[in-house]
């Protein structure tokens, strides 16, 4: 198969080189992206060496024409504007596979809504989410991820054609759940992050429950299934997010209440002020996800407010 | 509350102590236990140091006259033993407290089952179970755990006077999931301490997944809430199990696939083999069981059989 990656980052690349193993790939970085010129330059970045035959391109027209499916790895934030460039060229039939976690902070739109709302020309859409490490994979350890799509075909098409021993894909059957639940999971690991960062390392047992729980209420109230929460979306993400030191939202949550600089994108940090919009929207209350937005944004204090998260006692567990 | 604790080992003897700040509190050992004759002589254990106002004894009698109120925390598999010798004294009108996780292994029973079944005074009977480390506890660090009985005015009561801001206390309603839940936490701690043993700690994120997933099932066939399997029993209690250093079931696994030898009790070893007899009475499969079962007990390789379980890729995640 012939495939192009757009985005050149830590995940887009990795996932360029491992498919070259076994198709045809081009992997796309934005005119004057840094990461791009260092794997011009070098053939390789931090985390894995660029096998010979991949190519490289900074022409989004040649990468989408080059392709049948097109995999898709940026900031969310980015998603709008980059779907915008795409709907300008001709990529009717292709199959678009979003590989990135996020909501549409202005909008509180799903990451494939954007998409189909700026692409029109029929496409096939699928997101690729769930847990595993660049520094993982490359070191030969498997994972389990999850595939999803507005229509089961993709969902078959792309399990079917790029699963591996490596990354074994397992078919999702909840678009909204997977969306949602992939994008929360950064949020939750911000929080675990805070909790290691004030030394309440022991509560991320407690985060994790209560988590899920928070995130599979919203889910359901946005008309998804909520045990997708508990799925590798989610919940199966929770190991390489929350007790993973190559986690960058993870870090960027330890850093944040240490009160140091953390230089990566976290992917959470915008997306906690959308999911606090979409519990406002579907009346769900969602205490963590308040209580990391009021850290973030508000000023409140992560010693004070954190510990407080797990003192409902008066209820009962899944009263709520 | 005058309050005994039954069971002098890391977990007894921390209640115990705990307790005792604000009640009068006894501990019992059974006559000829090591953990008491150390406790006697040094008033501490390698965990802890003993209040001055708590008090020692190997009368089960005395003990059981002393309280309105009795913890039990020994091993799992002793407690029908212990029922018996409660049943032969009048313990009419108190409440006991089961403070441990298993199932029965010739059975396949409950604990309050196995407990209801041996002493048949009219008493009150709770489980309290979820994360929770003595050495975590002991320096302050906070956690929730989840009470759960056969009436809910017990559940309340229980809630009500021993919850505190160290030991937050859940409300549980569904005692089949938070019985089974607890127990099988330590058998996925096992899987997980495997994982650690053969350099595959990041497949622990789809273990959570598809191990919560699958006692979810298990816990709904016998006839529990399926969510209990994600809440504080099981899946809260699983950073304190399958990431902790302190947790014995994770270390114990880990110590299997090495080939060394453990030295403490592992309650998961005996309750797997309850699990897998569970599973074939309710027509359950349950791979991640089966697979620890058989690597225990009937000489299967770590190395070859636990990545096998996550290669189930046709399948879509929540179909069985």
């Amino acid at each position: 198969m012939k495939l192009t990656v757009l985005g050149c980052g830590r995940w887009g690349t990795f996932l360029a080189c491992y498919h070259s193993a076994r198709n045809e790939v081009m992997l796309w970085g934005r005119p004057g992206s840094r990461a791009m010129a260092q794997l011009k330059a070098e053939r390789k970045n931090s985390y894995i060496e660029l096998p010979e035959q991949l190519q490289l391109t900074e022409d989004l027209a040649g990468a989408l024409e080059f392709a049948e499916a097109v995999i898709i790895s940026i900031s969310a934030q980015q998603l709008r504007d980059l779907a915008k460039k795409i709907q300008a060229l001709p990529v009717a039939g292709k199959t678009f596979i979003l590989c990135m976690k996020g909501i549409e902070v202005e909008s509180g739109k799903r990451l494939t809504q954007v998409f189909r709302e700026e692409v029109t020309q029929p496409v096939r859409l699928a997101v690729w989410v769930g847990p595993g490490h660049v520094q993982d994979f490359s070191a030969g350890i498997p994972n389990c991820m999850v595939v999803d799509s507005d229509e089961p075909e993709t969902t078959d098409y792309v399990v079917e054609n790029l699963s591996s021993d490596l990354i074994r894909l397992y078919k999702g059957r909840d678009l909204i759940g997977t969306e949602v639940g992939a994008a929360a999971k950064n949020v939750i690991g911000i929080a675990a992050g805070m909790l290691d960062g004030i030394g309440y390392s022991s509560l991320k047992g407690a985060l994790m429950a209560r988590g899920a729980r928070e995130i599979a209420r919203l889910i359901r109230a946005m008309g998804g299934n909520e045990l997708s929460a508990y799925g590798l979306c989610h919940l199966g993400d929770y190991e390489a997010t929350l007790f993973s030191a190559h986690s960058h939202n993870r870090q960027f949550g330890e850093s944040f209440v240490k009160g140091e600089h953390f230089d990566h994108l976290a992917e959470g940090a915008p997306t906690v002020k959308a999911l606090v919009k979409l519990g406002e929207e579907y009346g769900v209350d969602l205490p963590i996800c308040k209580t990391i937005y009021s850290m973030l944004y508000e000023g409140c204090s992560a010693k004070e407010a954190l510990p407080r998260l797990f003192q409902r006692t008066v209820k009962g567990e899944f009263d709520y």
